[in-house]
């Protein structure tokens, strides 16, 4: 039976990504190797870093004045390069946005090297708003905030002017819109949602913000020396670089970001609209600040939840339970989920 | 034609690994979805890292005193981690032998932190051999070294008795012969070469040396915390400890550690033999240290290397160049390479 795949993350790829990985495993390039067992020295896997770097690049529409790495150690591991990157080393200071766990996450790794002030949060309402009307002036080092908070369901629709550096996790949202990608100094963004498989993360960062903070940087941790070593300090996680790269040339090739932005809210605006229409059901968070990518709600009748669950996974959906902290449900729509897998939903949630 | 991968890493995987690891992208465990799409924390991969991180104390013989990880950003990053983790803040004193390049890349992580002291090195003589002759004493935070050094083909084969916390390198080497693994107190390894492809980094650490330096480590370099999340801080590299565990059910279902120690002895005497005999090729190093895993030699007679190197291409030979920082030759005999390709390149020498 086919499967409709709402999971927040890993989550679905393009059906095409999966043949292509799986086939480059029993043989790469044609080379009668497999792709886990050649050097990323070699005269195969170069060229696939170097595109996987460059596509990034096309794809945003960013210039030489902008990096591009695949990294280990999650979005999580970036939490901490950001501040070791970007925060002074005497009387560092940074402004961070509180929209969630992970921003809180980033916020714990800041305040361990210098002072954090957080300019904005909506924590004491449950994460169920993007804070908005706050400012940033040049006493800040820089200013990060979360795009996309996949437990809530909030997203950022508008990014707010600062006069300092301007830092996003993009981990849950990152190609699924358009936007104008060079008011960020650094993006960075764990590939398991919209772009590839767990174990790499996006780098993308501006060169000329870097060797400032007067920090010893653990090398690992380094942008700068990530960037002079061509995204190849060591061993890179070869394989989740591979199917990133199938991931983005897939999306180049079906009409770019623009393409995936309309597909993405032709999906949201019809579930939001079974949601606030059904009784049945209710969203979580301010209509204005609802995530295109995570569609958070619960049951307004808890007798019928049962009945529910059973309905959903015998219409063959996966992943829609919401997150433990939050509890109800979440459906994830991605950029690779297709707009039917919404119509399925829809038809259960109409069923009951 | 079939290859004969020699490559120094990432490398040969057991023929089975590349099979098993492609249909579970195509389909995992019949669930109708791709290995790739999956919460790490479904009923699915849960089992996967429980059984990945328990195989390892059975390969390795250890005890529950021992706990084992699986993180991301390479063995780099452990070069890092393990000063944060270890050396103390105040006063931090750490001993270092010195082997290659690896080793020194360690080091000057562990100098951004505090002392180091280097009790041993052959950086002199080009790393060609291990030195011997030196004691580690409480007076140190920890004693590292490295195991193995590919680019140079000298291995340790014994091991220091040091009054002081025991860290090894094992990288290059892991799983490939028996040793009582209970005289480290912290083992790490990137798995690309005898445990699984590139993009993920083993740790086994003996618990009770933890959270005694006085540090604030920052999340995801912090051994303690990942212990705590069962190696799931953050979103782990799934397809990376996935192969990775279907390389280690390999390795117990044929044998374990010793049948594997068995094999590689076989192949590197073989070929170290036909490079003692024929005096057309010599090794880089000292006999005593020679390594199991990459055997390094050189030719004598400039004159015949170009008719060498067509003849191991013909042969089907792959990945056979030294390190671009020694030249020559480096033929890489990790686990899953067959004696049938070593004896492929011992008659392409005794062609020539």
């Amino acid at each position: 039976m086919k499967k409709h795949n709402f999971s927040a993350g890993p989550c679905i790829l393009p059906q095409e990504v999966f043949e292509q990985s799986a086939a480059a495993i029993l043989d790469f390039n044609g080379s009668g190797l497999s792709l886990l067992e050649i050097s990323h020295r070699s005269k195969d896997f170069v060229p696939v870093m170097e595109e996987a770097r460059a596509i990034v690049k096309r794809l945003m529409k960013l210039g030489d004045e902008y990096e591009v790495l695949y990294l280990g150690g999650g979005a999580s591991l970036q939490f901490a390069m950001v501040p070791f990157n970007l925060m002074k080393q005497n009387g560092g200071h940074a402004a961070y946005l509180d929209t969630g766990v992970w921003a809180s996450g980033a916020i714990k790794e800041a305040e361990k090297l210098g002072k954090v002030n957080i300019i904005g949060s909506s924590k004491a309402e449950g994460y169920t708003y993007i804070p908005k009307n706050y400012t940033a002036g040049p006493e800040y080092d820089y200013f990060h905030c979360t795009s996309n908070n996949t437990i809530y369901g909030t997203q950022m629709k508008t990014f707010p002017k600062v006069d300092t550096l301007m830092v996003c996790d993009m981990s849950s949202d990152i190609f699924s819109r358009e936007m104008d990608f060079s008011q960020f100094d650094l993006i960075y963004a764990g590939a398991q949602k919209n772009m590839g498989p767990a174990g790499v993360t996006l780098v993308v960062v501006k060169k000329e913000i870097l060797g400032k903070t007067g920090r010893n940087i653990p090398s690992y941790l380094d942008y700068s020396l990530h960037i002079s070593k061509d995204s190849m300090l060591n061993t890179p996680p070869v394989f989740p670089v591979y199917a990133s790269l199938l991931t983005l040339q897939h999306l180049e090739k079906n009409g770019g970001i623009a393409a995936a932005e309309e597909k993405n809210m032709a999906k949201a605006a019809l579930l939001y609209r079974e949601i606030d229409r059904n009784p049945l059901f209710e969203g979580f968070c301010a209509e204005e600040d609802r995530s295109l990518m995570n569609v958070c709600f619960k049951i307004t009748d808890e007798t019928r939840k049962e009945a529910f669950d059973a309905a959903w996974k015998a219409a063959g959906i996966n992943g829609l339970n919401g997150h433990r902290s939050v509890g109800g449900y979440r459906a994830s729509l991605y950029n690779a989920l297709p707009l039917e897998s919404v119509k399925i939903l829809i038809d259960v949630m109409k069923s009951l």
